[in-house]
């Protein structure tokens, strides 16, 4: 018996395989920066220059049109924590909806908590899509912003930042974006959708290090730094320099981490192009949806009827438990996949899978037919069996 | 004329040489690694093994005793900024010192607004050093903490644990060190010196990446999160879970930087020992200082009849602004040092050099007695021109 094939389809909680540069921009960082904005040698310049070329690719993927606008953090759960804690006073609310992943839903539960800041969250039709219709009803005179994902990380249904956008402009709203799941695969266009934050993470879309992340903030918005710090600059002043990236960066930034992501940006941006990576990642995605749709015993959450979605696919077998035939699927024929509650507990509850979780599938760049082809037949004797 | 020299002396803002090691494991991970915690496949668990091992090391290192107090962030300033903001109430009181970094100061100024918690700094005397006679004079009954660096990133002079410790053990005081410049350089034991938290960075002594670092807290000692988000466990709870380290963790874990921090740690404690390496940069540190001291135009900052300080040494020429001689040293000799306040106000204003800054040179293991040489006719060479 040959060695078991090995397919990683949990992409949708990092891109395990990352493109060869990436490696070697952190393998050169690794040995040649020195820290970035802390003296004026040429290792500590050149860490400098590349977190300021990473800062300036953010700001063009997203459309945000000012460099100093990108902070860099560790992921984009942080954030999302300073964006949701910086920005809001006693007696605010906000919008949001059950689609939120928990980097979303907590920090709102707990300045609801500790702040006072209240919030109303958006439900989702039987196909996990949101009720975008819902939105404006729930507008108070103390609404202050709209928060919504992009794209799910249960279902991969994505939401129309175009509409939702509008509403923000028409009533005057804060619109921030966790684009966690669709950084690097689908399009965001920050003045074209009307969005004021955009939250993303390194890893995932991006196909950069883990610890790298971020935020893309329109000019003008002030968000109370969540942490203080050295800054490089202006040491004399006791607090955080107003000044923007500084004013919410503190600390020696990730320099190895964001070389890689400088490396992976350009990748993907200027070499393959993220409507490629989005067309190969979804045409999988497909794929695999079609080999099993014919199963009785499946159950899919989500809506597979467009391709303006990100490249998951998310099932049941039967009334089986998620981490059952996750991990049989793991131990019996070495592919990966994510079980459970995917840190999302709302969508949980709207689409009726809080005890039984999902089993689910995320294609990447690196993965091919073939791969898909035998997590097709894996999920169907499985399906078969019981 | 052949390529200029370079010499890296910077090594108190990053050790930018480091063990092949490090590269090795980020390579590894980089190309093979799962999100921590997110799933049940081999990645994940690569990841979540590596992660784990690391606690135990920087558990074994300060003599924690248990390595789920182990937290990591990215970088100490962040630590900091959790220990501090996440400890005291309105009304307290702690007690910190003038040798400290914006790490520590700017929060302390920050909770000194939002939160009303008062502080107190003790002085250091003409050569830098801590007047620790001063403390218990200025503990009062809402004292809640000593926060104390362990060696100044200015002078390297380095603190008293164990004197602070009882300190604090006496009047039943949190005790906080940031080991920003000690980790990995001088010996911790958190028992032995009734220390509670100990902040520290993975990029410097420890010799690992940017973009690691974290916190070893004494069990029983509750932290209020910065941050909530994702945990991979527990997600139907609104806030983040009480278990530790999650209590503390959101969001994806920066794996592929601690993947090098785990390979450093390795390679400081079992294969080179932390008494060697500073026995190696201390060393040099003497013989820069030893090449140098019989100078009239240059000023030393610092108490350098010990041993047990960090491998550091600043000076001044003349009244030359510490950025042109620094600049000097780069552009004529390749030597790559820091100039001006290196983030750390308090200990300049004590140092009679807000104005001028000083030049800071840092020793690593992966400095040698030439760059040492090399560096002293450096300085001499421009001491004498003036």
């Amino acid at each position: 018996m040959g060695e078991m094939r090995r397919v990683y389809l949990d992409n949708a909680a990092t891109t395990m395989q990352k493109p060869p540069c990436v490696v070697e921009a952190v393998t050169a960082a690794l040995t040649s920066f020195g820290n970035s904005g802390r003296d004026t040698g040429g290792h500590a310049l050149d860490a400098s220059r590349v977190i300021y070329d990473a800062r300036c690719l953010i700001s063009d993927l997203f459309n945000l049109g000012n460099p100093k606008q990108v902070v860099f953090t560790c992921n984009s759960t942080e954030a999302l924590n300073m964006a949701i804690r910086g920005l809001f006073h006693r007696g605010d609310h906000v919008i949001s909806s059950v689609m939120e992943h928990n980097a979303v839903l907590r920090p709102l539960y707990d300045i609801e908590e500790d702040q006072g800041v209240s919030h109303t969250f958006i439900g989702v039709d039987e196909k996990g899509r949101l009720l975008v219709s819902e939105i404006e009803k729930n507008i108070r005179p103390e609404t202050k912003a709209l928060i919504f994902t992009h794209a799910s990380n249960v279902t991969g249904n994505a939401n129309d930042l175009h509409a939702i956008g509008k509403i923000a402009k028409k009533h005057g709203l804060l619109f921030i974006v966790d684009a966690s799941q669709t950084a690097g695969v689908l399009p965001i266009d920050m003045q074209d959708m009307n969005i004021d934050i955009v939250a993303f993470t390194g890893h995932k879309g991006l196909y950069g290090p883990q610890g790298t992340g971020g935020m893309a903030i329109r000019e003008g918005i002030d968000i109370h730094p969540l942490k203080s710090g050295g800054t490089g600059v202006l040491s004399y002043l006791k607090h955080q320099p107003e000044e923007m990236p500084t004013h919410l960066e503190c600390g020696t930034m990730n320099a190895h981490g964001l070389a890689g992501l400088h490396a992976s940006l350009n990748w993907l941006v200027k070499e393959v192009g993220i409507d490629q990576v989005h067309a190969h990642e979804i045409a999988l995605a497909k794929r695999f949806y079609e080999g099993l749709k014919d199963m009785e015993a499946i159950r899919f959450y989500g809506d597979y009827d467009t391709d303006q979605r990100a490249a998951i696919v998310s099932l049941n077998i039967a009334d089986y438990d998620s981490s059952e035939v996750s991990d049989q699927l793991e131990s019996d024929y070495g592919i990966s996949t994510r079980p459970g509650a995917h840190c999302a507990p709302l969508i949980h509850e709207a689409m009726g899978t809080v005890n039984q979780g999902m089993v689910r599938f995320a294609f990447s760049w690196f993965n091919t037919e073939e791969d898909v082809d035998y997590a097709v037949k894996a999920v169907r004797e499985l399906a078969t069996d019981i």
